[in-house]
């Protein structure tokens, strides 16, 4: 287990994407967040304190969580110079890059001289089986995206609150290192070797009795040349009976590829439902989802009942406005007027 | 690089299927291919004689190749025992199996003592980039399957050796242990992690410009609940400008899933099209591969008639017809009436 508290690193970061583990950790867990470590270039907030590791150390923290992301997932010089001072100050190290600090011998060097931990959240568990399609007991909610770090984690997340607020048993399945620091446990599904990405679902959403439900984070996209596998797998392994479609409206390209552009909604949506039809032919759509963060709230739902009266479903952003009309259809309970 | 002449191993397997990387190697690299070993309740053959590792080693051979393939790819009790004698008799060990013979402390302390190799043809090369989907100048063709197992690897190394024949460049772009131990390099894309399968065949697949063709071999079905997330990520990194679609007939259900019948011909290639547009939309069908190893000629002949009439697209069994129509198709010759 990962000590806690946290301190949170963004570092040299001026992309509000590439913090999104730093970000969802303070959203999602305040109580476990102490503060935030930023250098001077570093023009992005998680409104929390900012601290160095000496003062981090001094309020009570336990381990840095190298909170950021990049394509590719590589650890940096000016990442292992700022780990190394964490460790020197007394923090254990997390991380949910793809380059791995057990792989790092100065890290590796010093954590052992200094008897801190190392944590890599990528590492998957060495025992995933091979996938194999058949039908599990129990629901289970997918979300899926236009693109990558489209709002499929909050809302999964903001679903499963809300149906625990419903009193419906409702488990999140994280998929991701950000989800798996918050809820604990998951899979890092994009460090799963290729032929096991189903059979990795199917481990971490077992057959369930209780008639509650399992809120499956997505990953990815099916129109992400980069990374549709993952999301392919992903969809055949999560069997879904619903899927709830993120999408980022202000997005003008694919994430890290500046020559591709998104799908439209329709196309998007009957893509996965296509895809998901192989392990549950009974798969619905329930809501779309969309991250209006940049936008107005008029501007905002503005959007959503243009999306729900296009698409024929209930849309909104699960972290502004609630996920109850979503609810309403995945539960079967009637909309209202 | 790895020794040659090669042993084949067959060990105990009495499935056709699960000995495809031995009889992969036996069919198009017969020149280094001495002999097999089988134990007595084997009841294959790959028409090669049958030896033991001391009589292999008198002939001359190098390497004992474990060329069985098994879902999950386990190392047995027996496996292991077999390897361990192969080692004392004199040989090396090549393994395409997902675990790994360096994983395996009795066989690399003996391999060590006595000054052997052991080499697992799944390990990929640790360069491997994420995928960016961008144009690269050259043609490529890709095979594709209803499932597993169907022939995608004959049908590619039968239309790279028909194209030369021809006198167009062609490459064989390996993607699995017996591909890798035929072609001399490829990838292992079923050992890749999952973020780096559309990115690894970019890495193989570069761009050429002498007018030639990259053949590279397809992996798995969209269909297989097991392994589509591999095909998929194998589809946008191959940014096909032709496919073939590869089918067995006599096949009742997807291969080690009882419980899931095959798609369509038509679903499955509309699939697989659909698919490969995201990275090429100028993408089309240029034939379709039976394997018609258990039908009589008679029957494969009016098969392969009526696939074609159907699907509008020449078919053939590439083994056992050659690709000449497919060819046709692909380079844009008039067929012939």
């Amino acid at each position: 287990m990962i000590a806690t508290p946290y301190l949170l690193y963004l570092g040299h970061s001026n992309d509000e994407i590439g913090i999104k583990t730093s970000r969802g950790l303070a959203v999602f867990r305040p109580e476990i967040c102490v503060g935030e470590f930023r250098h001077d270039d570093c023009k992005l907030t998680l409104d929390l304190p900012r601290m160095n590791f000496e003062e981090a150390v001094a309020v009570g923290a336990k381990t840095l969580v190298l909170g950021i992301a990049n394509a590719g997932g590589k650890l940096g010089e000016d990442l292992i110079a700022d780990a190394a001072a964490a460790l020197e100050a007394g923090l254990d190290i997390a991380s949910g890059l793809h380059q791995r600090l057990k792989d790092e011998p100065r890290l590796v060097d010093l954590a052992g001289r200094l008897g801190r931990e190392l944590h890599d959240v990528r590492d998957p568990r060495p025992d995933i089986p091979v996938g194999n399609g058949k039908k599990r007991a129990g629901k289970r909610l997918l979300t899926v995206g236009t693109d990558c770090s489209v709002g499929k984690m909050y809302t999964t997340l903001c679903l499963a609150r809300a149906l625990e607020k419903r009193g419906v048993a409702a488990d999140f399945r994280a998929t991701g290192q950000t989800g798996i620091l918050i809820a604990g446990s998951g899979v890092p599904l994009d460090a799963v070797v290729a032929d096991f990405i189903s059979g990795a679902i199917e481990q971490i959403s077992p057959d369930r009795a209780d008639h509650g439900w399992d809120l499956i984070e997505g990953q990815g996209s099916l129109f992400h040349p980069s990374f549709a596998g993952v999301s392919t797998g992903l969809l055949h392994g999560a069997q879904p009976d619903a899927i709830v479609l993120c999408h980022d409206p202000v997005r003008t390209h694919m994430r890290g590829l500046p020559h591709f552009g998104l799908p439209s909604l329709t196309d998007c949506l009957a893509a996965n439902l296509q895809v998901a039809r192989l392990t549950n032919p009974a798969v619905r759509a329930v809501g779309i989802a969309l991250n209006t963060s940049s936008l107005s709230r008029a501007e905002a739902e503005a959007l959503c009942a243009r999306t729900a009266d296009t698409m024929g479903l209930p849309c909104s952003d699960p972290y502004s406005m609630g996920v109850e009309a979503i609810l309403d259809t995945l539960l079967g309970t009637p909309e209202k007027a």
